[in-house]
């Protein structure tokens, strides 16, 4: 549904860069759907190149960004926020959860030890939503998380990859318009919620650095053909869908757990499209010939923690078969 | 038509990160149409990001890289490649391109100085091909640049943002396969030839720096669903489509050029989809009412040179109303 | 006698990192002969380390900073500018010197361009003072200059490498005081006036950037034994020894001036220390017997430009030995 | 001692860069301490400076450095090593030493995770001798990091910032030639035992990175007036007065000790000329009336760890002093 609209506006000229009618009417979709009238949006292709810009151009050069150990920007980014100069400091990760007062404590002591100067000035923390865990924080650890930030003269930037599949989960107690206002900058992930590619960056009140867009064509990050990410935004700005997509996901990864949990499997707590769950090793090579998983964390000589993700295309189909492979366990 | 495949691929699951099945194909489809079996290539959205990629992968991180004063990245690229730490060393333009033997003199210069260790080292030459100007390279001039590096231990990178539109120019003597062979690196544009996004860079001696994936990750130019590449590079380099296309674009061109000489309007010299034109403010008002061209180059106080580009979406009705329009003038 | 008083504080236990008591007493006597009560002042250890770090420190990061083709930083720096992310934008010099016109109408032209923000941003103007050939600015060059700055939200950072030898030559028409009122930054050069390293970094209004000693220590720019920087300053600066050292050489240069003219030899028109002369390489052989001079830039095929410069340390014996060698010639 | 050598060379005219005849002298002198005919030296100023230069000068841009999590460029560099754009990657600490089994086996895992290629790779091990927390390795724990260095294409590099200290204590079973021959870059460090600054970096097997001299002059690390460091490291190297100078602040550390075990006051075990004491609050007051410590690292309620730091400038006097004040408790 997202791709037609790509296919159907391909033979109309547009306006390149960011400035085609499709991303103008995106972004005003969202600024609704954010209830931020004044909100500077952008968007960029994926999440990594999300990350390093936005940090890239919110920090001065001698800044750090503060992030749980599992953060996506420590493990998985290649050093890609190193790469523009800044120090990616660590904080104990609760399920890829930081916590505020713990945060509080660290930058308290940080200020109290007089040799501060010659270490990398945190002005930034960088936190997921879902977390690389499949976790959500509730609505007032985000809140308190942002009381620390402005007491240290910090922004508070929200990686929403999967944005999508949070919000839609039964155990988020919060919405978009809440979100965009207890955070200073935060995207709104669409390749891992049914677009091809794109994340929209979302500056809540008029508050994008300066030059922002020279910083993304700086990064390599701007589409000439900015209609890709326009059209499927506004696509999935229309009617809901980006949150019925996620909703689809969730409900599937419900029904995911149930299942797993019918037939008596251990699987963890998790309220996201993210299910993670503990299987033999013949359990896995048995499921392994139906469905499509991987391997998470070993657990003993014969069990390991196994990830399943459900998403917008997980089908009936899908599922059908997922319980016909449960039940020949 | 390269859009439907991406459409008829959607619902099929695939691997990610390049290694899905249309980037496979699509790479030795490239393979072959370069007489290159054992060339490395990577996938990129944009030439921005394939340059600063590319060049920040290939240089030691004290060294600079080569380029005509008019190169995009001197100009165009907010710094992109000074951004990874390199300096943009400049040489005069010659319509947009370079000359051999000045290249060779400034290098004897360079290091007949012997200051040099305190100046940036030049390690890389960046030509493009088409140049930003519309211009070509003959043969012989890209084999004189070639072993102007071997002599001086550096390596030639070409920019194909436009590579289709100057392979397909009746001006162009030389062959894809034969610029495999005089450069270390080049990149094939799709964006500018037809496709919604990406830029195939070719290392044609499977010569690609060690953990060149990692360092186009650590750029935020790795695309998670890299079919979206993948699927338009193998429809662009199936039945030499990429070369059909920009031989429509050089057609429509041409045509164009002799629409303009026929009105007696003054024409730059142009092998390309580019041509330039000298209009006067009146008739630039004249023909703004019914084709799109940008303003390039004041002339006098009444004249400037404007820019009318060609591409794959050029159609004969786009011709009939430049027609027209000209005839109105 | 600078290095004296580095003796003679050597057995005393001292404060590190710029905060050890000399240091501080330098600073206030440099803040005295800039009347800037409010200077912010900083002790580095050399010239490409100082320009580095302000211009790293006072640049967003997709920011450009604008110099003369022959500047330091543009030449001589091994890319130590673009090591921090920044691309050093030239404009043309005039012996060694840049044009506020042409840089207003450079400006002029890039912001009416409507592609700048695709441009890497200039918000920074460097200048030498004296330049790298030896030439002066007048104060109405400068207060120009920094005009055009303000003008387009610019700051302006005086390289004063040499700044003694500036001040001290009949030609220069404005003091130290003066200087620090017409631009944002600049630092007055110990190294080439009698110290044996030293740069004092001066932000006249105590308009440091947040965080500077941060950057500093970021930069490997910091001292840790400060002291050895303090009590050079401290020396330089007591009953104007600087000015006092700079005088010394500008007699010596302005002499040295008569005696090739005296001799028929042709010489630049030059008015500070670095002194350009006009030899046949017979006359450079003969000379290169008794004094030390280096070749500055090829002429003829017989004839080069060569470059003598004066100092603090040169003496009678000197000139002595110079009048001899040029009366032999 | 030092420093006269300097005030004796003054008037002297001397090649600059690192070019004079005291650092050529100097560098003959470390090569053979180190047994190393063939090894390249280079004379940088200070610690932060020489780990900021090695590290990017020998790591590809994409490539992450190990190092303890207690480590110096992890703490207290403000960022300079990511200023270069490469990440720290952190291990345990043990007491400021990493080890060679952990070592190995997060390399075996992190090769192990197909993902790698998504993660900075980690292509050198930094460890610090002796240790930030005054701690030495013994000679069989870096022969075995050098193995795994070995093992997986990762080079080793020993700040030896206070290096004297650790080869002159009695716990250390090695010497400076078998440092050599166990790793591929380490530095001397003249700062901190008795130098005004500088710090010799030696590659032992003449194996320093092409136009190291130039990344030393990007890094704004190379001194003008070179004889700085050379005058220095000549003189220290002399007659051994480098390790006379550490063997003197080790003597006057283990008195320390002494006098504290007798006074019943609890020390920590450490080997060099750093000394960790358990004071209470009152203790410290007294003390700090009459002698220079630092706090280290809080206790309880009312204790806390004080660090004492002995020197080559460590007297009798001082002593005395001490001892006097430790009685007094």
């Amino acid at each position: 549904m997202v791709l037609q609209h790509l296919v159907a506006t391909n033979t109309e000229q547009s306006a390149s860069y960011g400035f085609d009618t499709w991303s103008e009417q995106a972004r005003q979709k969202i600024r609704l759907a954010c209830h931020c009238p004044e909100a500077d949006i952008f968007f960029l292709v994926g999440g990594t190149q999300a990350n390093a810009t936005v940090i890239d151009a919110m920090l001065p050069s001698y800044a750090a960004v503060i992030a749980a150990e599992t953060a996506h920007i420590n493990v998985h980014e290649s050093g890609a926020i190193e790469a523009s100069g800044h120090k990616v400091v660590t904080m104990p990760s609760h399920d890829g959860r930081i916590d505020a007062r713990e945060l509080d404590a660290y930058l308290k002591v940080f200020y109290a030890d007089e040799t501060w100067p010659h270490m990398a000035v945190p002005k930034m923390v960088y936190i997921t939503f879902p977390t690389e865990l499949g976790t959500l924080y509730q609505a007032h650890d985000i809140a308190d998380i942002f009381d620390v930030c402005r007491k240290y003269d910090m922004t508070l930037y929200i990686d929403g990859a999967r944005l999508g599949y949070g919000l839609a989960s039964p155990a988020c107690d919060f919405d978009m318009p809440w979100l965009a206002r207890h955070c200073d900058v935060f995207y709104i992930g669409g390749t891992k919620v049914g677009a091809l590619c794109g994340e929209a960056v979302v500056f809540p009140r008029h508050n994008a650095p300066d030059n922002f867009f020279t910083t993304v064509k700086r990064h390599g990050a701007l589409l000439a053909k900015s209609r890709l990410a326009g059209v499927q935004f506004n696509a999935l700005f229309t009617d809901d869908l980006y949150l019925k997509i996620a909703k689809h996901a969730i409900d599937k990864a419900m029904q995911l757990r149930q299942l797993f949990i019918d037939a008596g499997i251990s699987i963890k707590d998790s309220p996201t499209n993210q299910q993670f769950v503990v299987l033999t090793s013949e359990q896995r090579q048995r499921l392994q010939q139906h469905v499509l998983f991987e391997t998470w964390q070993p657990l003993t000589d014969d069990t390991a923690l196994y990830r399943f993700v459900t998403s917008w295309a997980t089908s009936d189909i899908d599922m059908t078969a997922l319980t016909k492979a449960i039940n020949c366990l």
